[in-house]
């Protein structure tokens, strides 16, 4: 097996497809969207990328057979709009190895003509978000419409993200414009201490907006109820305090 | 040295040989298996390999001489049944060695004509198993037969092991499917806190028949009453709780 | 993208340049000398170094313009005198790293014309410095003339900097010795625990007159004024006590 | 610069060398001696040999010179008695680099002809050596002779060292014997706690019989002395109780 290994699984002719990435990361926003994009739409798996900066692991499916651990771009038609997805259970493991799986990740969105690229992740505020109000903060490479992206709702803001973005979700960003991509990253409000589908459907509100499809929310709905539950009985458990859970209780994420 | 070096000692010519991996792991299970068959059957040692991805690390044997870190393969011969069997005293050091290594680890299988590859090792319950009811979990490749693994005992349930297969186990079927090579995992489950050679002696019985060999296991259950004293004595010194002994008590693993 | 990735911005033409590195370390020394000069003088940015060795990450600019990680050279026109001004965000992150991007640094510097290195950093005393004395202890190659810095006002200690010099600095003079460009490492004396702009001064004063410039330091004063204000609180908070503040109180490097 | 790169200082023709590594480690007994070797026999500088592997760092002289981080040879003229002795100030960084440099090193020895070779170290005994009965314990490559060693007072004993050899002093054995080098490993028991200069006189004293030449220990002796002087400190702190000192008292090493 070399470095990395892009499996060809199928490969259809896309018409002006956008690259959507959605590796896991803060409040596996990114992820959620991206998976809940190629469920709802019943995306095609056209490629599986291997690499050896991946945890040597196997899944197991229900049927006892494993699964290598790979990342997997997916065709998805959301209502006659081509996207393509990119969504797996694992960042890289070193920094050369995150510059290297991206560029791998660029390049099979450049084969199959993508000329458009969003990021997809989530921003963490270190406290419970109040109300429901799921803000999502922009970032761009240079020849990105920002008046585009703030007509559909993203917030550019001084100083955030102040970390900066890191990771394949910067990446796309920083590769991106160096090969000409143009690129945006959507970064949806989240506490970052729990996997979050209400700011994953924040997310994919503005998407829908920007790339005019629509999507059914009910499968992310259900999900945010069952987190509610889970945060209600943590807030119980501190007798009823809405401060910031402990980490000891909130290990949710992954 | 190179990076992967395979030193060949013997060529002995194998009929229908299955390939058999017993590196350390959860219990040491999958290594007590490879050593005993080793052992019992009195193996050929066949290869060694040696790899910088290993410790810079000699042992020492009883006469003073040192032996460079390595895995070695075996040809044993359990009675008519051709195996050749890997085991060692390390896993790789870093996600890109357990590939390599699990490569040439495979590739040496190949060499030997091997059809067939089983890896072998422990799944953690988190607690001590009670009345000696070992199971073995298994996992697969698709072109290996369920439902003859599951007439030799191999159990198969959802969302089990949890975490996936991870190391030269997990590569063995992840890596193995990519090139064809049929193989499963037989995991015995075992508390995960001591080495557990009941636990190995379970694997055992299921290797025994899928593979229709018979192999002597007095030195196993001897090393297992051996380990009985010993968690005996912990549990005394927990004042008879049957429960789970602490970290500290049973760091005997290695 | 390549390990290492040199961008060429512009190509000036410099007379008899110096190479001033001024990458972050103890008290952030050499980078506020190294920005300061590139902000007072408007330098030109002449070259810029992206290497997978930094981190997978991007700022975001206040346009939300994301801009990838990477060091950058300016060509400064000190009065009259060229400088060849190296900064960034961030030190490699491994040992062959910091061989493999010094070893690119002084590649560029060479093609510039540089016959003349300064490597600018810290050295850390364990205690706030009084009375605004802020020595600058020096480190040099061979070829370089020790009476010359001498005069400048760099003091030659014996047994310091006590642990060597670490990093990119450090590798300025090591690798430059062993391609004959003369160097020498100022280290201005600092806390260790606080970004420091006095002693960012310090290291300045004995730069122009090596090199005979002049340059206006009200900024770094002010900077240092907001930094005094913060250790004056801190004292207050521990009771007055001129003593060393505490780990948590002084994590302001950054 | 190379991964390694390997500097020519200076070409002697040597009679029969043996050669000798004594590169830090446990008690820093291998390097103790390496350097007295050195020092009482005015050893040459032969060669330096540079790596990616050792920390980006150099060291300073005393008139304010930089050194990059080496391992030297020398070579010592014992009495009439030719050794190559590598000494320094570092181990690799990495597996992969101890592998690397290891054979390097093992490339020099050979290039100067050497047929023996001795890797110099201690063996950690847990607790302070009473009554200076320093036993020197040995382990060797399968084309040594132990009888000529256990002459010379090496012990060999059934499972020490018990955890191998780990480092270079491991490979020169284990890469040596692969190599047809005849090598043996001579470990000076010593607490593991401090530098251990009568640890270091015990190597020294088996490898003047093994190798018939006479070196003057007052140097060794001196620093004996001083070292007591320490211990006898942490033992009056203690109370006067002559077990173990504490981790926090023992931080002399390096």
């Amino acid at each position: 097996m070399d470095h990395i290994d892009i499996e060809v699984v199928a490969d259809p002719d896309l018409t002006d497809p956008v690259f959507i990435e959605g590796l896991p990361g803060v409040g596996h926003v990114g992820k959620l969207v991206a998976e809940h994009l190629v469920e709802e739409f019943d995306g095609d798996l056209v490629r599986r990328v291997y690499t050896t900066d991946f945890p040597p692991q196997v899944t197991v499916d229900d049927d006892g057979v494993a699964d290598l651990t790979h990342a997997a771009f997916h065709h998805v038609d959301a209502g006659g709009r081509d996207l393509l997805v990119l969504t797996g259970d694992h960042q890289a493991a070193s920094n050369e190895g995150h510059y290297e799986l991206t560029t791998a990740f660029l390049d099979v969105a450049e084969e199959f003509g993508c000329e458009r690229a969003f990021a997809l992740g989530g921003v963490p505020t270190g406290e419970l978000i109040e109300d429901d109000e799921y803000d999502v903060l922009g970032a761009r490479t240079e020849d990105t419409d920002r008046e585009e992206l703030e007509a559909a709702g993203v917030e550019f803001r001084e100083n955030e993200p102040a970390g900066g973005i890191v990771g394949v979700s910067g990446l796309v960003l920083g590769l991106g414009a160096r090969r000409g991509l143009p690129a945006a990253c959507l970064m949806g409000e989240t506490s970052g201490y729990l996997v979050d589908p209400k700011s994953a459907q924040a997310v994919l509100e503005v998407l829908q907006t920007l790339l005019d499809f629509e999507v059914d929310f009910s499968d992310l709905e259900e999900r945010a109820e069952e987190m509610e539950e889970v945060v209600g009985k943590i807030q119980e458990m501190q007798g009823g305090g809405g401060g910031m859970p402990s980490d000891d209780e909130l290990r949710y994420i992954g």
